[in-house]
């Protein structure tokens, strides 16, 4: 079989991540990694072509696809642009509001030089976007609904460690099942931020830090917590390391609605990550797949999942798949 | 705005349905029905064109999509080869074992005609085969698993009813909550049929008929009720009237599958419909307004939701979809 060649760029957890799950799937294979440390990263990495982002790939190498495994704040806004220059790329760009923009950029310079760039992959943005088009395209004049959580938020963990005498800490967004079960239930019901979802911080305090100053600094530090009801639990170093060092996720996105005769209808989509990071770059690697197709197929410029052709997320046939899975 | 026209073809219980629906969209309308009986739905329906299948179409009619509204065993086989000769069409063609002869069918008429064709639309096969394909393309070397109901299988009600003594039946498929259960909790479980659904069927027994014997045939019923536990339960032709007239269902799809660090990790899709036809004619709908712009790419063959970038079925832009939707 004729392996789609993959490149990482960005060898931290996400790149670790997505060279595990290229393992899972028989018909892709990991040629060359991109860091800013390749010294370091050959030493753990010896059967691949180890390379600084600007260096030229060596001539007996071929990459059909790079997979940027940066973060959204600072890597992707950069490396997005230089590697759709000279790859088809796939991305996990997360920043929401920053979506058309990212996607107008990379459109550009992807059609400029002919490759493909499929952006912000991963669950959210991702699948859920595609779950709430669905719910919108099936229930005309319905209304969605997307919950998250139980999981770590990684943005309000590095917020709540910012503030003084907190030594580590580690924030769960949790939705309220009570507001889960009235969706679930066709309520329909309207809600504030807080009604959906709390705040569940662990906090390692420093020796002698206020503990009550600090409870109060985090649950209202305004656009991270002050919107929601926080809990804040205190707990030693050994507790933080025993029981917060998987970043599990998940969530929900709903939609409902009614037809002709005053039926109800409730779709429900539901995912639970054992580990937010590897499951994300399984969609990535899915997602390069598809890349791989598009550019077979002579098209070039920028996609979401949106604009795939879900089969193409596949490794199994078109007949396979209308045999097996239809 | 230009309205995506639609024609319905069989003016039944989905045809209706097909008629709502086009009313949430305002981007559709409908302009004429295909019927056997013309005269009858000429009384219903005075304001779109009312025709014979073989008719020719009123020139003053532009017809972008057909929605096949018959049944999927004895007139979707004869009418979708015939209508996919002269239009663009949409069905819900569901016999699973059989769609993948029925796709090349289709697809050779239609490209033979230069007309899209979508067949198999609807929640399963439909929704739920997308959810199969997606679950198996982000969690490779995992499980998967489809519940049906709680809701009215219409096969196991005409079957039931055909019973000696049984004057009237209706057969919900239940999937069994703690298998249910099971595969949530991940613990990738392996099934027999029995231990995945059971069945209840609500019978109205003919005046002096033998009870435990109706009991005893309804259990024993080769394909479709001996390998399930089945429940029968007598009620009066007023209980059925009351209770039993709507026709509801759902479903799960789910995967389970671990990645690299030995993760787990759980896809759940559920849909809860208080009307089956009702929702079904939702997403034909939403796969006419796919059609029509596959049509208009100069696209031409049959086509599942497997092949179809899902912002085709929805009535927004691409714009408006990666700002608001993504």
């Amino acid at each position: 079989m004729e392996k789609i060649t993959i490149a990482i760029a960005g060898y931290g957890n996400v790149g670790r991540s997505v060279e595990a799950a290229i393992k899972l799937n028989a018909d892709t294979e990991l040629v060359a990694v991109f860091t800013r440390r390749p010294e370091r990263v050959r030493e753990e990495l010896t059967d691949v072509s180890v390379l600084r982002s600007e260096d030229p790939v060596p001539v007996d190498i071929e990459i059909d696809v790079v997979i940027l495994c940066g973060g959204s704040k600072d890597d992707i806004p950069v490396q997005g642009p230089q590697f759709a220059a000279r790859f088809n790329t796939v991305d996990s760009f997360d920043t929401h509001a920053a979506i058309p923009s990212y996607f107008e950029r990379m459109d550009s310079i992807a059609q400029e030089h002919g490759h493909v760039t499929i952006i912000s992959a991963g669950w959210d943005p991702g699948i859920f976007s595609l779950m709430r088009v669905l719910g919108d395209a099936f229930l005309p004049q319905g209304k969605q609904y997307t919950f998250w959580g139980r999981g770590v938020s990684q943005g309000h963990s590095d917020a709540a460690r910012r503030v003084k005498g907190v030594f580590d800490a580690r924030a769960y967004t949790i939705p309220i099942e009570s507001a889960v079960q009235r969706v679930r239930d066709r309520e329909a019901p309207e809600f504030t931020k807080r009604e959906m979802h709390k705040r569940l911080v662990y906090v390692v305090p420093e020796p002698g830090a206020d503990q009550e100053r600090i409870r109060k600094d985090i649950g209202t530090m305004p656009h991270y917590y002050d919107e929601y009801d926080t809990e804040v639990a205190f707990i030693t170093q050994e507790e933080m390391a025993e029981n917060h060092t998987k970043l599990p996720h998940g969530g929900f996105v709903f939609a409902s609605g009614m037809t002709g005769a005053r039926n109800k209808h409730m779709l429900e989509y539901r995912c639970q990550l054992e580990s937010n990071s590897e499951f994300t770059a399984n969609v990535l690697v899915a997602c390069a797949r598809a890349a791989y197709t598009l550019k077979k197929e002579g098209r070039s410029g920028a996609f979401t999942i949106l604009d795939i052709p879900p089969r193409y997320l596949s490794p199994h046939s078109p007949e396979t798949l209308r045999e097996d899975f239809m």
